[in-house]
């Protein structure tokens, strides 16, 4: 039975909530819909709170990080060694993620589900690592079933952190070399789109890395010829422990009602995962940003989803939704501390 | 000889500190270029300020306020009367800038340059009335040459004010019932286009509406018989006092090397009018994001702008640039506060 709270459904919304939250859009200074997605942002959060005038202060980010058995298939600019090196980076504030963290008063946790090498006791890292990195999806299924569950369920653990916090939006960010491979593989597996399509430049390979890296997912697809109907199946076969932690964290936040603002590429697609396995998640969902990385459009697409930024970015660690924050932040004040028509003394329209 | 600083060159960057921080954005702990559009505007916010490592504090948000003749015309679905209304809503804290310039802790200062109606005295709201509105530019220039001069005048001492108080950035604003109508026409008449193409749905006119103001516009631009060579002739004939205010105070803004963050369709076309005048004042110019308003991209690929939001916004009053601040703070932040590879002991690319 292990691994069935992934299919319970997610948190329902508080439409009163919602109501009066639109009711007051209604009111306030400014011509209806003049404020555009801020506008629905704002709302949307009245009905995940359940309160008129939502707020958002309390920002948790869970770094998952996880070296990839693929990764030796020379599918990254980068050497594996930076998966550890960058775990150090995290905890010592000197990383995008942690200067974001800082200046948004955010929660910051980095969760090691498995890199190569052991990484000695840091602050605010929990070494959780369930192997030393997953095995080689080119060659055989980078998990098995038991790692699977295992990294859903370390996500799990995060959001219920968040939530025992009092967390009011859950963050996720990513950190493993290669891992672009691997959520490239699993959207092509989801929605039968071919590595051509979807492979991107990572890090920043070059038309040629592009290349063989769509080649060696290709012959993955092949070798694991799996069914887009088993999303945990392709996840067993082609994810990172990190990847699947977030899925597993998407799950359960959504099932908390804690919301989630999803970052770049490979986050989007562990969304896809979690929406795959458990569809009711979808509604907890915010997109961040549109990355550069070339099948990200597509994995939003895909997930009905319309992203906040388009910054060009495509670093993952959560930054791209972390700087998407005060975007958030800003919906909130404006909705809860604009005056209405009356209140102003202002007039409406003929 | 009065104006004769309107085409004074702007200030010019400082290129050490760009090389700098050019150098810099390619050693910290991330891929190159990662960060996207964020990596730019650090290193152009160091050419600002000349230093290796910017930061963004002290903002300054002037909103010039001014009633149109062509008011009349029935181009609004507000009454005029809410110009003078919002004035009040500005100073009293209720408007959508007002909330942003608090939670943003930035200057806000309204400088009243021809409401039809005289304002009481309020707080941070500077009487600097002109006439009771311009002229209706479907009959009439809106303005005479002096105080089209004088209105460009208050946009600079603002502009100056800034600088005296040592703003970081500039933020105009604007507030005018009709005031779309204004600047639809100014574009038509600096980028040759129909007003078909232009005139779009303000605060919420209906198609039948879109189609009269196009024609009130088309009708005018007859009547005028501009030329597009002539852009401070084209702001006299259609402009407004709050647009000439804007157009004034980027120019001086550019000149004092006060970087500018340009808000919407109306202040875009302001920033258009500007560097018409004075081209020199387009590098000290950053775009905050793309309106709902149909003319506005139009307007930015006209000034070679690519707008850092896309929210769907259309509310003028500066609320567009202040919502982009967050993003600028947050690109030199990250500039300034990541660990280098060498600092943070992580490898770099094979």
């Amino acid at each position: 039975m292990q691994g069935i709270w992934l299919t319970h459904p997610a948190a329902t919304f508080n439409e009163t909530a919602r109501t009066s939250a639109l009711n007051r859009q209604g009111q306030l200074t400014k011509p209806p819909g003049a404020l555009g997605k801020l506008e629905d942002i704002a709302v949307q959060f009245a009905a995940f709170q359940g309160v008129e005038k939502p707020n958002l202060q309390r920002i948790h980010i869970s770094i998952f990080a996880a070296d990839h058995g693929v990764a030796e298939e020379n599918v990254s600019l980068f050497p594996q060694a930076v998966t550890a090196e960058m775990v150090r980076n995290f905890a010592r504030g000197g990383a995008a993620i942690s200067v974001l963290a800082q200046h948004l008063n955010a929660e910051l946790e980095v969760i090691n589900l498995g890199t190569v090498s052991v990484v000695e006791p840091l602050k605010n890292v929990r070494d959780e690592r369930i192997a030393a990195g997953s095995a080689n999806f080119a060659k055989t299924a980078a998990m098995t079933e038991s790692q699977c569950q295992q990294a859903l369920q370390a996500g799990r653990n995060a959001a219920l952190r968040a939530q025992k916090n009092g967390a009011q939006l859950f963050i996720g960010g990513e950190m493993g070399i290669a891992n672009t491979t691997s959520a490239s593989a699993i959207a092509c597996a989801l929605l039968a789109e071919s590595p051509q399509n979807l492979a991107g430049r990572g890090t920043g390979l070059d038309a040629a890395g592009v290349s063989h890296k769509a080649q060696i997912i290709a012959a993955a697809l092949a070798l694991h010829a799996l069914d887009a109907q088993q999303p945990k199946e392709v996840l067993r076969c082609l994810g990172g422990f990190e990847i699947a932690g977030l899925a597993g964290a998407y799950i359960a936040a959504a099932q908390l009602g804690l919301p989630v603002l999803v970052d770049g590429f490979i986050s989007s697609v562990a969304a896809l995962v979690a929406v795959r396995i458990n569809p009711s998640v979808r509604d907890w969902l915010l997109f961040a940003h549109t990355s550069a990385e070339a099948g990200h459009q597509r994995v939003l697409t895909a997930l009905n989803a319309e992203a906040l930024l388009q910054l060009g970015m495509r670093l993952g660690e959560g930054s791209g939704a972390a700087v998407a924050v005060p975007l958030i932040q800003l919906a909130c004040t404006l909705h809860s501390g604009m005056a209405t028509f009356a209140e102003a003394g202002v007039s409406e329209q003929h």
